[in-house]
């Protein structure tokens, strides 16, 4: 029986692995290579290699309520949006609360994790560490957790740059970014305009005497603000959730895009990409388009070529005097311990059953978390994630088939391929609530809408026209939590409570049923549309008609299946 | 006849004075006790006293179609809101154009301006000057034109902070304030919402460890990113302002704060004040919700006590360990060099006849250019003013008779009174458009829109629905401009130029003229049911109703009046 569990890296993933460990019963032992936990989190003044780094100012893009681990909610007097200073407090309040950093070691590194030789009955693993003096130690373990996030190695494409050798400027990854005041009066060319693309130039454009945001394909920018000022992820609940699976995808994107145009015209603005709204991870930015209309940021196309200290952009125009060059060009992961039979990795892809679990080992005794790139918060998805996991190496949730894996792995690829730009920052795509629900289902935590509407009301309406806070994954099932109802229920007060800042009163939130409701109901209207050529085969077989029910509100009948 | 014209100060409104003079066959002489032209506009590392001062930041929060001197649009690749540094060379190059530069005596301070004995028949005026090396001069002129802003003596309430004197951190005026770096993890305490204000909490929010911004009133904030992205302050145009005079001001205002609050909700935000929108000057602030959002700015109420460190607001909250207090609390104007019975000031409170002439002067060769705060741009307000002024001094057009003007001035003053918050900030508020059609009426440049229907109905409409952009008062009368007419046409060409950085094609303006027809008739439609009580009386006497249509549409019928 699976007892002892690896943890590979202490950041927001592996804290919530060891966390669910415990709760399962399980032996956590956690090696992080740094002194300290965090991960990406912790800033650094100066990067170290083959570790995620942060620049001074990085506030997360997930507001409070929706990034928060499921049973551990953010103190209520926290800002919705945090400082990266405050996720690191808020990750010490935690590791303290569930007595986790004693399962931790830290300056020490996993040098190899490989199946043992018994590995087929076992589904044991030889993992061998280095501590910072040098020592190296062997260790046997029932399964290995992997949570060394994303972010460690820069991809710099400096072959997609012709002159870049002679650029007289200097020139460096946004991980090496750290605080804007030495650019003071400088030029600067940001390359990229992905979420570190974008802060960086709008901080950057504060103190350099010009910003140049160069993009091949544009983007669509959101804003932490939403309508009304609310954080905007909590306007994501199920109901929108619902409407974007039956409405056609360009219907769902016009109509997002629409919003975001009366922000700011994307054309007027040179940013509006050839590609729709969902076709590529957004960028988020609130501070861009007052930079973009006061023109320290202009935003430009591709690089040409470099010559000297001058800038050749695609469509010819060239800028002279450049300073800086910041490559916002994103990050790609390898797993340099394992054996690459194990988990090959190649173009930024793995293959992964749910991102989880390679498909095709002997045993699922290997777990990689967090290795996704959601349209949300990271750390409820490696909480879940790492849920799951423990009940697979427990032997008390099972996965199908290799060939069934294989098979979704496949299917998977394909459906990411069709519908995200073709890029390396899209191999890992998940959509929040979809892929939440998903894992949750795996182990019987999703929540079921029906069943709640029976027996808590209060709390289904909560749960169906509410943010889709993590929460959520708490009311049932293994690891059900008693918090988690009340939890729910107050989760707009720690919304407003950061804000009363003066003794004023404040508004209660919207919870007005009626917007979404509208937007259901325009959704299967719409969906029934475009959908009325196949309604008399539907009508021929009423299975195609429950699948497709099955397809959208998939949730309410979550509770009969565990 | 008036020949020489002393001009005090050489920022932006003596700019436009020595530009007007010479326009008008007159001899401006322009002292400057700087060495450079710009006022305000021109960022100083040092502060020097009784000048005016900005931080290195700052933006101009009016765009540039706007903001421009009547004949002479600001480059068409400049932005739309322009860095103080662009704004300074769009100043050299409207000097160097009219060559301004050769009528300023720069280092050379304005000791004494004084009526000559024989000032009653000759308007004529003592100037004593002094230059950097102490030689003093006297010079006799026809006229006097005061240009020094309204910026010029920090206005630093300290008996209104109990315990100020024992506070232990570092405390200033905004005017003081020049670049955050320095500010680096403090605590910072920001006093007021004005524009300087706002402007100076985000700013140091970004580096300082927490920002609170103390209001007693909270504001309306407004953004520089108008709906789809265009400027906000081009979306005000006539048709609008005829909304506003036709509309209850209580229903204005609800419209306004209603499409403010759709951003965000400024009582979740801790803003909302207890008056309505257009009782107080507003904020321009794009970043500041996204700055609350994210707790780094603290919305906190006015002061109660400093103690050491420490910070008590009125809400009985104490913050403590403050290492900075900047006080944004606004300017008071004054006249030094003026016998206080020329031209008396109380409470920043100044008798000006439509804010230019001492209304009791026996001859009107004294006014005041640019001691207006305007919810708009202030250049072309100065240049407009100066065009009227230099009209009067000539003879050509007249003001009435003292007793006139000085009604006038007390029911300006009472009307203030009415609108506006009590504040010595709300001494010189003037509304944009009304002003300047106010102003131009005087002399005959004023632009007559039935007029221009039936002799060019294309810059008609571009006047009625477009912006109002300080164009419009060329194209007729004294100072006409050849170029005024291509200038309105190619506003829209302006706006967008400086966009077009990535050779894309870009977005025609929407120009439509539905929604300003719409809200005019809504307008209209609510003014009838509010006066609906009044009909019957308009019936009987239809010079009423006559009075009540010059009330809202004056423009129309102005050409007659020229």
């Amino acid at each position: 029986m699976t007892r002892r569990v690896a943890v590979i890296g202490a950041g927001c993933s592996g804290l919530a692995c060891i966390k669910t460990c415990l709760d399962e019963g399980l032996e956590p032992v956690c090696f992080e290579s740094s002194d300290d936990i965090g991960g990406l989190w912790r800033f650094k003044e100066n990067p170290e290699p083959n570790r995620a780094s942060i620049y001074h100012s990085v506030i997360i893009n997930t507001s409070k309520e929706m990034m928060c681990y499921s049973d551990f909610p953010i103190p209520a007097e926290y800002p919705n949006y945090m400082h990266n200073s405050l996720i690191m407090e808020y990750f010490r309040k935690y590791a303290e609360h569930f007595q986790l950093t004693k399962h931790i070691r830290f300056k020490t590194t996993v040098l190899q994790v490989k199946q043992r030789t018994d590995f087929s009955h076992s589904g044991q693993w030889d993992v061998e560490t280095e501590n910072s003096e040098g020592k190296r130690q062997k260790h046997i373990f029932d399964a290995v957790m992997i949570c060394i996030g994303h972010h460690c190695h820069p991809n710099m494409p400096l072959q997609d740059f012709p002159g870049i050798d002679s650029f007289k400027g200097v020139y460096f990854h946004s991980r090496d970014y750290k605080t804007p005041e030495q650019w003071r009066n400088k030029k600067v060319v940001v390359i990229g305009i992905g979420n570190s693309g974008g802060d960086i130039a709008v901080e950057l454009s504060r103190f350099s005497k010009q910003v140049y945001l160069s993009t091949r394909r544009g983007a669509w920018i959101l804003n932490r603000v939403g309508d009304n000022g609310w954080p905007l992820d909590l306007s994501f609940n199920r109901i929108l959730n619902y409407a974007k699976l039956l409405l056609p995808f360009n219907v769902f994107c016009s109509l997002g895009e629409r919003a975001l145009n009366q922000r700011f015209n994307h054309s007027l603005y040179n940013l509006k990409p050839k590609h729709r709204l969902f076709n590529q991870h957004p960028t988020l930015n609130d501070d861009l388009p007052n930079r973009i209309l006061s023109g320290t940021v202009q935003v430009k196309p591709n690089i040409h070529r470099f010559q000297g200290s001058s800038v050749e952009f695609d469509d010819g125009s060239v800028v002279d005097d450049i300073d800086l060059v910041v490559f916002a060009t994103g990050y790609s992961f390898s797993f340099p311990f394992l054996a690459s039979n194990v988990l090959p990795v190649s173009g930024n892809k793995a293959s992964l059953y749910k991102y989880v679990f390679p498909p095709d080992l002997e045993r699922n005794t290997l777990a990689v978390i967090g290795l996704v790139q959601p349209l949300g918060a990271i750390m409820p998805i490696s909480e879940i994630q790492a849920r799951w996991a423990t009940r697979v190496f427990k032997g008390c949730s099972k996965c199908p088939s290799v060939a069934a894996m294989l098979k979704e792995v496949e299917c998977k690829q394909e459906t990411m391929a069709r519908r995200y730009v073709s890029s390396p920052r899209h191999t890992i795509q998940v959509d929040f609530v979809d892929y939440m629900d998903e894992v949750a289902d795996q182990f019987g935590v999703r929540p079921s809408i029906l069943r709640l509407f029976l027996t808590d009301p209060r709390v289904a309406l909560s749960v169906l026209f509410g943010p889709s806070t993590p929460y959520q994954y708490r009311l049932r099932g293994p690891g059900k939590w008693a918090g988690a109802r009340q939890a729910i229920l107050t989760q707009w007060d720690r919304v407003i409570q950061p804000m009363m800042t003066n003794g004023c009163n404040h508004p209660e939130p919207k919870r007005s049923v009626l917007v979404p409701l509208a937007l259901l109901a325009t959704a299967l209207g719409v969906a029934s549309y475009y959908n009325r050529n196949s309604l008399p085969s539907i009508l021929q077989d009423p299975s195609a008609l429950l699948d497709r029910i099955k397809r959208f509100v998939p949730a309410w009948g979550a509770g009969s299946s565990s």
